[in-house]
């Protein structure tokens, strides 16, 4: 393969992906010498422009692609709530179940003292700023139902408690040490019905 | 996700890789996002160039970058030897075991009824040209040991009987490492057809 130095920098960047090995790698490359040439061409332009025109909202760090937020910009959600979430995919998982329609704040990992992810790592600050502000009624905290999510959820909610603010948890349906990103949409729906004050 | 037309776009081009479903294509797409400029860089530049500087050799029909053939343009393999397979995956196969030194003639499928696939859609013709320069002493017919693969053999054999030439068939028996408890009939009739004297 090594005459071929392009394929083999394709297979490398495909096993880059997660869940793919060198020999799913190797079919996906191969299949891309059997694609047509505007397949191949629009593989290529997404994945360029995706890198180039997608950024997070410095404001609630969800995915954007051009100037606005599809969240904060979005005029008809209620601005009084925000969804506290350690992942974008969390938040998506939340988008694509339907069940709220409310604003996110994404604070991009969890804490955790055995990985060495402390409270200055996350995207915390910007959280309190934003509830400063005033105009959140409600934070829902939907970290992941784990060690690691809990003790987030548990620091985030202390740091909250003085703000004039409802803060929830989400409750009912999540079943311990599974992941937010995966739950169907009916447990997520269940869950953002039995969240509970803390 | 119709919000971030870009990524939405890089979904369905993982999607369309084989083996790749939606829920794989969505990790892949947001594993990008997360990627450093560079690696995606790198990705999208191994896409379009393998696209645009590979190309199958119009001899054999082995893939090959800039204009060498990487089998045919080198002159240190047994230029009196064709070995015929189906698919460019199955020559590299053989390429990587490092078990043969001579060249390939790639066919681009198999004759198959059901499917409808017909002698005149495959890479045959460009084969008995080959044939008629008259270097090649040995065609190893390395077809899939499949119905298709057998009539794909039968067929081509049948076209060089008349050229002085040795036609041989990749032996059949048990594979290495493989079991003789589940190994099928057939395959247990063919190695005992194909037992050799220790």
């Amino acid at each position: 393969m090594e005459k071929l130095p392009s394929l083999e920098q394709l297979i490398e960047s495909f096993a880059r992906l997660p869940g793919v090995g060198r020999r799913s790698a190797e079919r996906m490359a191969y299949a891309v010498l059997e694609m047509k040439d505007e397949d191949v061409q629009r593989f290529y332009e997404a994945l360029k422009s995706s890198k180039e025109n997608i950024s997070k909202c410095p404001r609630c760090g969800y995915y954007k692609e051009g100037n606005a937020c599809p969240i904060c910009d979005d005029h008809e959600r209620e601005t009084d709530k925000v969804f506290v979430v350690s992942s974008f995919k969390d938040a998506l998982a939340i988008e694509n179940s339907n069940t709220y329609h409310g604003l996110y704040h994404i604070l991009f990992g969890s804490l955790s003292a055995s990985k060495g992810v402390y409270p200055e790592d996350l995207n915390i600050e910007p959280l309190l700023n934003r509830i400063k502000e005033g105009n959140i009624k409600e934070v829902i905290l939907g970290t992941n139902p784990t060690i690691d999510g809990e003790t987030t959820a548990t620091y985030v909610a202390s740091l909250l408690k003085d703000y004039d603010i409802n803060i929830t948890r989400l409750g009912y349906g999540l079943s311990i040490g599974s992941s937010l990103e995966y739950s169907d949409p009916l447990t997520l729906e269940k869950a953002l019905e039995g969240r509970k004050k803390l």
